[in-house]
C-alpha cells in the first residue's frame, strides 16, 4: 500500500500533513515530495517514472495556477486526487477552477479547497477497491468521526 | 467489474452518455439511475444498500445545489466520483462548489463540470487499482486519444 | 411553540446564538443540535422523526458543500430555514450556493450569510401564522429595532 | 388561505406561472400583482397595506437589483418568499445576492434562482402550520413528485 | 449648497468621514443620518421630503443587500450617488451589485467601494454644474492630488 | 443644455439607442462620438478640449477592460457616467468592475450593465440642479413610467 | 522572424486565425501546431525542443483548466504567450485563472480572452526589440486602427 | 538594457521590488516611477515620451480599476507588462480584469496577481530576444530556481 504526496511548495505542507498522517496510520507507505510542475519538470516526470509500478495512488496540492496534478495526471495512469490550496488572494477559486476543469481525458478527483484529510480518505477509498483490510479501518474511522460529531451534540446539549 | 451511475434528473443523461459507453466497452457493467437525493431519499438509500457489495464505484451527477453525490458518499465506502452539470443559471459554479467542498471526512472525486467522460474514466482508473487488465486497456486507450490529437494537429497543419 | 436548530458543526455555534437567545425571549422552546448530514446521516434521519409531530420550524446552519438544510427538508414537510456559514475559503459563496440553489420541489428558505438572527426572525414570522401572539410581538421587536437606529442616528447628529 | 405574488416587471411573470398554478390547485387565493419597487413605491405600500390582515405569505420576484422583497419586509410582518430573476447579464448572481444578503432584522426567505415552483411550495409549508389540510395535500403532492421521478427513473432503466 | 449623507449603519460612517469632511472644507452644508430602508422605513421617506427642496445630491451607503441608495432613488429626482459597503462576507460584491444593477428608470451613480471620498468628489463634480465655484476649487483640488503623487514619486526615485 | 455620449466601439450603439433619444427628447443638445481610449487615444483628448467648456454632462460607455469612463474622467471636471457593455466573456464583470472600482480621486458614476437609458436619466438628474425645467420633466417622466408599470398591472389582473 | 501557436484543441482555430494571418502579414513564419499538455505530453516536449534555437515567441492558447501555456513556459525560456480560451462553462474565467495566476518563476504573458489578435500583437511588439522593422510596421498598423476608428465614429456622427 | 516600472500608487512598491531586484541583477536599468493615469496624466504621457527611445519593456502595475497598463500601452509600441495589485476589496479580481481584458488593438501583457517577481522575468524573457546574455543568465537562474526546490524537496523528506 503506497501513496505518493507531491506539493508544489514546501509550505503547502500543512494543509496536507493531517492527511499524511492519517495515511501512515492505515498503515499506508507514504512518499512525500515537493517538486513544481514549472520549476522542476523534468525532476517531476523522473519521479512519477520511478513509482509508476508501485504506487496505488497520487496526491498532488497545489495553489494559484494549480497545474501539478493535472501535469502528474497527463503522465501515469495511477489515479490523480487533486487538491486546491488557497494563496493570498482570490480566496482558492483559482486552484480550484486549475485543477477541477481539466479537459476531456486527463481527469483529476478534485477534492475540498485546503483538505488535505479528505485527499488522503479519498486515497483509501481508491486503495480499499484492492485491500479489503483498509475498507474495514475505514469502517472504524467513521464510526469514530460520527461519535465525534455526537459528543459535541452532547455538549451541545449540555 | 460494476459501476453504479446515478444522476439527478434525466435530463442530466445526454453529458453522461459518452461516459456510460465508454465504461460498457470496457467489459463494466454499468448500473444507470435517476434517483434523487431530495425528491426520493429513501429510494436513493435503498439503491445503496443493495449494491454496497458488488460495486466498485459510484458516479453521482447533479446539478444547482448539487447534493447527491455527496449523500451518496455519506452513506457508503465505495469510492463516489461528482459530476457537476451546468443549469441555466450561475453556469455551472453552483453544482461545482455543491459537489466539491464536502466537509471534512466525506470526499467527492469531483470532476470538470459537464464532462461524463472524465467520470468515467477516472472511475475505470480507480478499478485499475483492482483489475490489471483495465490498466493494459486504459494504456491502450490513452495511445488512441494521442493519436487523435496527432491526426488533428496533422490536418492543421495540412 | 417548538423550533429545532441543527448545525453541521459545533464551530457553528456562534453565528447561531444570538437567533438562538430571541428565540427563547419570545417563548419558543428552541432544540439545539449538532448533527452532520454527511457524517452522522442516520442520526439526523432518526432525529427528525422525533421531532416531525411537534416541531414548527426547523434551522439548519452548515458551511462550505452545506447540503444539512437541503438534506433535512427532503426528509420533512416543517419548513425549513437555511443558513450559510462562511468558512475559511470562497467568502461564504459556497455554502450560499448550496442552500440556495435546491432543485425543483424541495425548497429551503434561505437567509443571509452567517446571520443566525435572520433566520430566527423568519422562523417567528413563520410561526406567527399559528401563533397571533407572536406577530404582536415582533411588532414590538421591530420598533424596538427602530428606536435604535434612531438614537443611533441621534447620536451621530451629535 | 392567501398568497400574494408580486413581481417587480410583467416579463417575470412566466417564472413565476407554474408556481402560481400549484398554489390556486391546493385551494389558496392568489392575488397577482406586477408593481416595482422603484417606479411604483407608494402604490406597493398601498397595496401591502390593503393585504396586511388577510394574506398569509407573500411572494417577491425581481431581477437584477431585486429589491422588490426585502423593500416588501420592510413593510410588513407577513413572511415575504424572495424569488430572484436571473436578467441578461450577471447570470442570475445579482438579483441572488440584492435578495439573500438582507441586513439584521429584516429576513427574506430566498429560494433557488428562476424556480417559481419553489417559493410556491415554501409559502405552502409555511401555511401548513396554521392549515393542516395543506400539509396533508403537500404529503400527496411529493409522493406524487417522487413517483414521477420513479417512473423516469424506471423508462431510463428500459 | 448641501448634501445629505444617508447610512444604513453608524457602522459604516468611517467609509465616510474623509468624503464629509472635503464636502465642508468646499463650503458644502452636509446633513448626516443614520437610516434604515428596513429598518427605518418611514422615518427614511419623511427624511427625504424634508430635504426635497434644499438638498442638491443626497449619497447613500449600505453594506449587504444594499438597499438603501435604491430606495432613496425611488423617492426622489435629487441626483442619488450610491457607495457599496464592504462586509465580512462576499468582498463588497454584493453590496456592489445592489447598488449598481438598479432596474430601467431609477439610476444610481455608483462608485468605488469603501471610498466615501470619491463618493463626496462626484457629488461636488455634480454640485459644480450649479455652482461654478466649486469647479474652481476642484481645479485646484486636483492639482494638489496630482502634487502629492509627484511627491510620492520624487521620493521613490530619491 | 448638452450631453457628449461617447463608446469605445460603434457595436456600444445599440445599448445606448434608447437613452440618446431620450435626451433628445428632453431638449438637450447630444453630440455622440466613437472613439477608443486606447485606440484614438489623442483623438479623445482633443474632443475632450473642444467640449471642456459648453457641455453638462459625458456619458462614456465600453465593454471588456473598459476604461474610457475613467480615462475621460481623467481629464476634465465635468461629472462623467460610466456605461458598463456587456462583451462575450465574463458577463459584464469585467467592464462593471473597470469601470466602477476607479482609485481615489477620479470617480466615475457607473450605472446598470447595459442599460443607456439610465446612464441618461442620470445625466438628467445631474442637470436638473442647473435647469429646474429638466426637474419638471423627468416629475412628469417618472408618472409616466410609473402609469406603464399601473397598466402591466392592471392587464396582469385581467 | 518565426513564431510557433500551439491550441490545445483544433476547435480553439477560429479564435486563433485573425492574429496567425496578422503575424503572416508582418512577415513572420507561422508555425500552428494542435498539441494538448495533457494528451501529448511527450509531443509537445519534443516540438519544444526542435523549436528552441529558432524561435522567437510562442503563442498558447487553451480553454478549461488552461494549463499549456504554463506548461510551455516550464520548458523554454523563450517568452510564452497565453491565450485563454472560453468554453462551453465557467464563461472563461476558468482558462483565464489556470493561465494568468501562474507561481513564482515562470511567467506566462496572458492576454484578453478568445482575443487571438492581441496574442499576435504582443507577439510582434516583443519581437520589435530585435526586429526594428516590426516596429516600423507596427505604428503603421496602429495608425490605420485609429483610422477605422475614425471613420466608424465620422458614419456615426453621420 | 533599460526597464521603466510605473506604479500607481507607492503602496504599490512592495509588490515590486523583488522584481527590481532581479531586473538590477541582471544589470538591467530601472527607472522606477509613481505615476497615476488617472492624477497625472499628462506627466505620464511626457514620461513615456521621454523614454520611448531608450526603453525596452515597461512594467505597469495598479489595484482596483487597474487602467494604468492600458493606458501606457495605448501611447506606446513598447511592450507592456501588467501587474494586477490586490487591494483591500475583490480579492484582485477587479485590478485582474481590468488589465487583462484588453481590446482588440491594444494588448498588455498580464501576469500572476501581486507576484513582481515574474513580470520581471517576462521582461527579462522579452529582452533576451535581443540580448542573447539574458538568455544565458535567465538559464542560470532557472537551474538556481530548480535547485531551491530540490533542496527544500531533501529537507521535507528530511
Amino acid at each position: 500500500m503506497k501513496v505518493a504526496v507531491v506539493m508544489g511548495s514546501k509550505s503547502d505542507y500543512p494543509k496536507l500533513e493531517e492527511g499524511i498522517n492519517l495515511l501512515e496510520r492505515f498503515g499506508v507507505e507514504v512518499v512525500v515530495r515537493a517538486l513544481s510542475a514549472h520549476r522542476t519538470p523534468k525532476q517531476l516526470t523522473q519521479f512519477l517514472e520511478e513509482i509508476e509500478n508501485d504506487t496505488d495512488v497520487i496526491i498532488g496540492a497545489a495553489g494559484k495556477a494549480a497545474h501539478l496534478p493535472g501535469v502528474i495526471a497527463s503522465h501515469t495512469l495511477i489515479p490523480v486526487i487533486g487538491l486546491p490550496i488557497k494563496s493570498s488572494t482570490m480566496d482558492g477559486l483559482d486552484s480550484l477552477l486549475s485543477i477541477v476543469q481539466m479537459p476531456k481525458g486527463i481527469p483529476v478527483a478534485t477534492v475540498t479547497i485546503d483538505l488535505g484529510l479528505n485527499a488522503a480518505l479519498l486515497a483509501l477509498q481508491m486503495m480499499s477497491l484492492k485491500y479489503p483490510k483498509i475498507k474495514e479501518d475505514l469502517t472504524l474511522y467513521r464510526e469514530e468521526m460520527a461519535q465525534k460529531v455526537l459528543e459535541e451534540d452532547k455538549n451541545l446539549r449540555g
